[in-house]
């Protein structure tokens, strides 16, 4: 699709400005390699080319064929496409499935007669794709026309094909470097998806640019993500319609159902893609991450000539989670010796004087540099700057001696000045509190990748096979137990007599409760009783909760009564697992009462993941304090939680066929030592009985 | 200070490119109207202008002298533009606060020397004030040579030189017209508040753009600020030093004590001014306001080309809180006849074919400002748009049919369009989500306008005076219950008999406790008894705990005992007031428990206040659905508790010279209907006896 040897153009336009035209003129202009076949039934001849009645009158093979047809008229072009043993066609006509039922019938004829014939489809209702290095260029938008393109390593994928044309001349005009680029729109079959997993594959590319609104195909997503993560190629992804009203919007289009966004931001965490959410981030970070530094560390150094920016930016730092740390005492007197007044903590404030004496920023930044632990550096200077002056101020002797250290420079400067510095891998990056965000951005990457191969993947367990059907919630905690999942030490009785002997050998006082999936509220019919404290009353009680049982409800189907310990104390845990329909199992994390029902403070991973993982999840929500011994209280079990939590994402991993959700409430996390156990649980199946 | 009719420059070079250069070159090269007077022993010429030995031998009256002296000399220059009768002095000199003790001293001394002889000083170590429509600059950065200044509404002040360099620069490459401009570095005497306020008086000064790192002189900011909501003219204000390393460096940077960043932001959104943080926002707010249009909503419309972008758009509006309203059916059919496949729920997407029938977007736009209620509409176009194409699409002669209308184009066009747009009244933000920050800030600034306007300011108690010394929580409660803050109905008994009469008068059970403001922790001696039944264990109850107070602290000054009912329900509630030190008192709101230990949910506002205004602070904190009516519990009487917020700030208010806080916790509000009180409180006076 990116490589064709050739390209037919049905509905070819003999006027380059018309969308049937341009295309035409984008090939010729930029001198694509094989033959163009434009395709007219009314012309013979289109833009000096000459022109068939049909596609079947084209001879030999045609890799490649573009549709600028009436939404009518589209089908037939497919059907022809496809008869011709056309490789890919890419689809400009909106009027599909983003209109409604009809359009949406049309366009899953068209997936159809695709499939069947072995043909890709891009689009319809979108604006082409390109090939940089390839001089193959099919798109009807103007800015490729206006703006020649720049080749470089970005590779550029967008569902919306205005947003791509956006994401194309933003590029340009940052002197962004693009390679291939595509707008999947109604993705009919080709989806950013698999854009994603073939720029991840080319070599070439070392940047991916994703928008997207829906994700048709999690599974191909998370591939494409976990390679990409894997060959430390960024993707900067910018997914929109996380309101309701975006989501709407979405839906009329690209016809997509935005999903849930926390699980796409979840899913981009888990893959370190980088979200970005306004436009200026998603070009800047995509800028940021051409440098090919990912330092894994998370110290920011700041020298700057205001020091009024520099604490500007160290406060957006702070924001940001970044540790704009201190200057050894050493450093410092260093800093202190070659400008007495500067602010010499970190930032390294050069003042002033440094319009009429460039050399202190040689000296100060060599000290950041070789006394410093930061990861990364910004140099900030006010107003533009000449490269007179910057070569005096030593920027371009720095690299001889630090080739790798990650260096933004936050200076406003000439075209060609920038291109000199970006040569020698800095990062040019004017407005000084963006660059705090790239420094950012860079570090947060930098230690998902490390982190990455860094963490064993989890240890799996011998597998544990999920019910089928609805099972009671002791059967349930029986299987999760089974899984690794600890759950309280509670005994299922069948009879008056089991239950007496079973609470003496829980020891008393114990609470006990109704087993039936035909009763969901037990307790509404009187069916848990608390705090029984004797064999006989254990006894007596066994024989009361049947008796509440038939009065309530006389057919339901009864296991019995589970009698387990009272317990006090323990920190109240809500588990959960959702399977996400696109991207599979996630598991839920949060503290229960008001924290999750009030404060919605709950955090989730795509499963599975390891302990380590699990640790970082609890740090998340607000309410972690509660575990780690806040008001007076003992430091909860965090490590026996993060076992469960690991062992339960396995569970779910293993079984995410079969299971629909999980839900776990309350979860007791005890203090240090004493464990944490599911006290109540509930395995929804996949398909319910 | 800013209408000098001469200037004398004391340390001025012959070199016009030395710091002491470039303001006689500035003066020369814009042609400043009054006589300028370079001082400098060693010259009988600089810059072509007759040189003085000493500022003593200039004739006739002086309005300004520059001092750009080391440091060591500075102290003389300034004794001697007061001998002269100078009227204000800028000092570009550094060396002084910012480097410690020594330097502190000597910049005291020129306060002193300043403030007898009725002189004012600008810096030390600062970077110059500017008049653009003066022809009057006195600074030594480069930009405003390089970048001649463009005049407009704007007129900015900036504690950091550097900083102000910044913001004349990037508002200049912006045409973001400039009128004022000061930078106030140490500020020995001249600080950012006062050149608030003097630009809040100018008339031509339609937006103040203010950055600062501490705020010396809260009175006049408060004034300052107060002035600027009430004449309408936008303040957006940069106050940086909110992290610890920020604040850490502003005290090396103008020996500035950041101060506590909440109460800053609680003053800002108190006076509707707008705080930005990223770098961009600041400018881009600042050149939003200068359209004048604060529109009292916070509905957002959007014509787009791109569904994407408009997705994208929607989304952050969201974010940022504004409504992005569904046009009406009606509307939306009309927008349907025009282009079939739109979106019209709003974002109305007028797609791609507007590229080939501009006049598509000219009807579009009729219909949303005709048909929708938004309060400001964005109109999205891609890429590099032409004026030919910009009127063809009609958005000049939109503005004939509707003057008013706020629109904002998010369009990249020349700057020769940009400024045909902008003296119609549109403003021109090419990059859309800062198009949408845009709108969200006019709308939020609208509001605030119109709320301040709207509401009534808050009914004055009659006066209630604060105590001077410490007194016991009894009494407290009864200043406050005067104050009309409504407290538990309680009784201190100072005998065992009248222990016993209080609580029956009450009605048992009753809580006991002893009252003594020399034992902190009575709980922890046993000084608290709860539910206490009967009259005969009331008077048992007082002598137990008199005694248990004697046994654990003999020499404590005990008041007796307080007898109160035992209360249950009702949400525990912490209110607060701390006097700031540069703003004055701040009233604290949040709820008990974990809502303010662990999850810090609390808001403030400064004292006085209505009960509007109460009530907004209580929808503002994450628990606000507890008082609202969740997890089943009855709706608390939050008119109850607003009435006690606003009488609170009222008492606050009045009494801001004798209190340093008050602390009420637990406030407990009742269901709706049955009122709130205190149950604990206690004043702090300013001056702990």
């Amino acid at each position: 699709m990116f490589r064709p040897k050739s390209v037919a153009i049905l509905g070819a336009s003999t006027n380059e400005d018309k969308i049937g035209g341009r295309p035409v003129r984008y090939l010729k202009h930029y001198k694509f390699a094989g033959p163009i076949y434009p395709v007219n039934p009314n012309a013979t001849e289109v833009q000096g080319l000459t022109a068939y009645k049909s596609i079947r009158d084209v001879e030999g093979e045609l890799d490649l064929a573009l549709i600028v047809l009436p939404a009518a008229l589209v089908l037939q072009g497919v059907r022809e496409c496809a008869e011709k043993g056309v490789k890919s066609v890419v689809i400009f006509s909106a009027g599909f499935a983003e209109t409604g039922d009809e359009g949406n019938e049309a366009q899953l004829k068209m997936s159809r007669i695709a499939a069947q014939a072995g043909m890709r489809i891009v689009g319809p209702n979108c604006m082409g794709i390109a090939a940089f290095d390839h001089n193959m260029i099919i798109t009807f938008g103007v800015s490729m026309l206006n703006m020649p393109p720049v080749l470089g390593p970005v590779s550029i994928v967008s569902q919306s094909g205005a947003f791509g044309s956006v994401a194309y001349a933003e590029s340009r005009q940052r002197q962004l470097g693009v390679r291939l680029w595509a707008t999947t729109g109604n993705e009919a079959d080709v989806n950013v998806a698999d854009c994603l997993n073939y720029y991840v594959e080319d070599p070439e590319t070392k940047v991916v640019m994703m928008y997207f609104e829906a994700s048709r195909d999690g599974v191909k997503l998370l591939a494409g993500l976990g390679a990409a993560k894997k060959a430390r190629k960024p993707v900067i992804a910018m997914k929109v319609g996380s309101s309701e009203v975006g989501a709407e919007a979405a839906l009329s289009h690209t016809n997509s159902l935005a999903g849930s966004d926390s699980v796409v931001d979840t899913v981009l965490t888990k893959y370190n893609a980088y979200r970005a959410y306004p436009l200026d981030e998603f070009f800047d970070i995509g800028y940021a991450c051409t440098s090919g530094l990912f330092p894994d560390g998370n110290c920011l150094g700041i020298v700057t000539i205001s020091g009024g920016v520099g604490i500007l930016m160290s406060d957006y730092a702070v924001t940001l989670g970044v540790d704009v740390a201190r200057l050894s005492e050493a450093a410092q007197a260093k800093v202190r010796e070659i400008i007495p007044f500067a602010g010499t903590r970190n930032p390294v404030d050069i003042t002033g004087q440094a319009v009429n004496q460039p050399e202190i920023l040689e000296s100060c930044l060599d000290i950041m540099i070789e006394e410093g632990e930061h990861d990364v550096i910004i140099v900030y200077f006010a107003g533009m700057t000449s490269m007179d002056f910057l070569e005096r101020a030593g920027l371009l002797r720095i690299r001889d001696k630090h080739p790798n250290a990650a260096i933004i420079v936050s200076v406003t400067m000439e075209e060609e000045s920038r291109r000199v510095f970006e040569d020698l891998n800095y990062l040019v990056i004017p407005d000084p509190t963006r660059a705090v965000r790239a420094a950012a951005a860079l570090m947060q990457m930098g230690q998902g990748y490390a982190k990455a191969e860094r963490q064993a993947p989890p240890a799996l367990v011998k597998p544990v096979i999920a019910p089928a059907e609805m099972v009671n919630e002791v059967e349930a905690k029986r299987i999760l137990a089974e899984a690794g999942v600890p759950v309280v030490d509670e005994r299922l009785a069948t009879s008056a007599d089991e239950a007496g002997a079973a609470a003496a050998e829980i020891g008393f006082p114990v609470a006990m409760k109704l087993v039936s999936t035909d009763i969901p509220h037990k307790s509404e019919i009187g069916g848990v009783l608390l705090g029984v404290v004797d064999e006989t009353a254990a006894r007596d009680g066994y024989d009361t909760l049947i008796e509440r049982a038939t009065a309530a409800q006389p057919d339901a189907k009864v296991d019995g009564v589970v009698i387990a310990p009272m317990i006090s104390g323990g920190v109240e845990i809500i588990l959960g697992v959702k399977v996400d329909p696109a991207f599979g199992p996630v598991v839920l994390f949060g503290l229960g009462g008001i924290f999750v029902e009030l404060l919605q403070d709950v955090t989730q991973r795509l499963a599975p993941f390891g302990v380590e993982e699990a640790h970082e999840m609890m740090r998340e929500v607000k309410g972690f304090p509660l575990l780690d011994g806040a008001r007076g209280a003992p430091p909860a079990d965090t490590d026996a939680l993060a076992e469960a939590l690991s062992k339960l994402s396995q569970f779910a991993h293993e079984n995410a066929e079969r299971i629909e959700s999980i839900d776990i409430n309350p979860f007791l996390v005890m203090p240090k030592g004493e464990g944490a156990f599911a006290v109540d649980a509930l395995i929804i199946p996949s398909e319910p009985s």
